[in-house]
């Protein structure tokens, strides 16, 4: 019997009498030819959406990624894609918070004083009391939101679509003067990329802090590097346009930038929600139930 | 007429009729021979606190630190002391999530990377679903633990004495095996001097975290210091015992231990505040009112 399931880990559960393989995005993948239900490997580049082509018995595909616009293209008519919505909202919400903090805290002055022993001290920027515009508010945005609230930043939330106590995206250029901070969660579409351009940068307060680990598209990132050269504004981004950036961009020896490379999302809190999703909509799909997360 | 009180800051409010003088710690004081009411200078070292012997008028000293125990053999007979008391729970606690995020997320290896211009990507540990020992349950354990819950981590609470939800300091050896990431928020007294020696140490599972906001003497840095060297465990301190900490001191060196210089209670969070207490006290002081935050 060829297996009819493909995961990428082992822990995730499998009902009694399925057979699974298990493939996890490096090396030569098993016989798919009887793969009904994929779990892709998180993170593994392209190889894994790719093997969906030799796949003739596939009837779903579960991704790990909240957003799979770039798989739809890939998924053969007849088959359900779900997605892997909420699975990295702590965690992106935790990196954004790191980086905030790392910011405002001189961390990068800290760490850099440690490799030379030095007890030298100075006054820091906070995170209290600072105004935080979120742009994005969906479930990444509110968990974002309520570490800031914690830390008793006083949060301007902004959405693509206004609502109570939400402004719309249409009102950002009225809000960007006041804030201090800018934390952009978005995903990318068209309505978001280049959202944040020179114009918007320009309207920001002297020493503003912008924030993105949403989708790098969403800033012009030569007008946010000239800014951050200036010593005008700050940066700290997990999401930079485009990806990698490459190693010679000035943007990385920027004094006022801190960069990580887009790994907001894959950190432990993911792993133990990815494969309880994956075991739970592996028991829907063998009961013939239907899956949640359903994209397509 | 000579000033009848002397504060550190000239935006800190003075009632009418009042006339102040202004000494921040640096430079020349002024003629403190009228000063009935001094605002101590924040963190500026021994001088300012050695002032208060040249003031035979003085009738009340306003520190803006919540530890005052160092100020008392300096305070004459008759002379109230106000504490700094809450000034700095934000700081601190906000100070205490950016270490506590950094170890976690990796903020020295991006750091170092960045220096690179390395894309060069790993998953990380987080900070949800991780047990946390918050030791030191006052005002700015409070402050941690809201960020603490904000982040979905799972929160023990240890105090002096135990209480409805706090378990006593006693109960630590029980609790250190369970504990992924320990975060000691401890003035320095006789109990808590050594309370985290290489038995403790020794008592946390692998890869632990320990994270020290309080006062540097509640840990044996050496013992520590040989558990990081290890790798068995990592740490992330604010204060070290000595301070400052020697440049040769190995703990400055190790991959496992992010310093920073005793900067958590002095951010800009503590400011607005600080100018809030001292021009309230003052105006106390002139109507003749009892002062708040009495420590003597």
């Amino acid at each position: 019997m060829t297996p009819r399931v493909l995961l990428p880990w082992s822990d995730i559960a499998v009902p009694d009498g399925v057979e699974a393989a298990f493939y996890d995005g490096t090396g030569t993948p098993p016989d798919v030819s009887a793969v009904e239900f994929y779990v892709l490997p998180y993170d593994r580049g392209p190889e894994p959406p790719r093997l969906i082509a030799k796949m003739p018995s596939l009837k779903a595909v579960q991704s790990l990624s909240a957003g799979v616009d770039s798989l739809l293209p890939l998924i053969p008519d007849g088959v359900t894609l779900a997605s892997g919505r909420g699975l990295h909202d702590l965690s992106v919400a935790e990196h954004a918070l790191a980086l905030i903090l790392a910011a405002q805290r001189d961390l990068p002055r800290w760490i850099g004083q440690q490799r030379a022993g030095s007890w030298d001290r100075v006054h820091t920027r906070s995170l209290a009391d600072e105004r935080v515009l979120l742009v994005g508010y969906g479930s990444i945005g509110r968990a974002v939101e309520r570490y800031l609230e914690a830390g008793e930043a006083d949060v301007v939330r902004v959405a693509s679509t206004a609502r109570e106590g939400v402004h719309g995206i249409d009102e950002l250029p009225g809000l960007l003067p006041g804030a201090s901070i800018v934390v952009l969660v978005l995903p990318d579409n068209p309505a978001t990329r280049g959202l944040i351009g020179a114009r918007e940068l320009a309207a920001l307060p002297n020493d503003a802090l912008v924030v993105n680990v949403g989708r790098g598209t969403a800033i012009d990132t030569a007008a946010l590097t000239k800014e951050v050269a200036d010593g005008r504004l700050r940066a700290a981004l997990d999401v930079v346009d485009p990806e990698p950036l490459p190693p010679g961009h000035p943007l990385w020896r920027l004094p006022g930038a801190i960069i990580t490379p887009h790994v907001a999302g894959g950190s432990n809190s993911f792993h133990p929600r990815a494969v309880r999703l994956a075991g739970e909509q592996l028991a829907r799909f063998i009961r013939g139930e239907p899956l949640v997360n359903v994209v397509r």
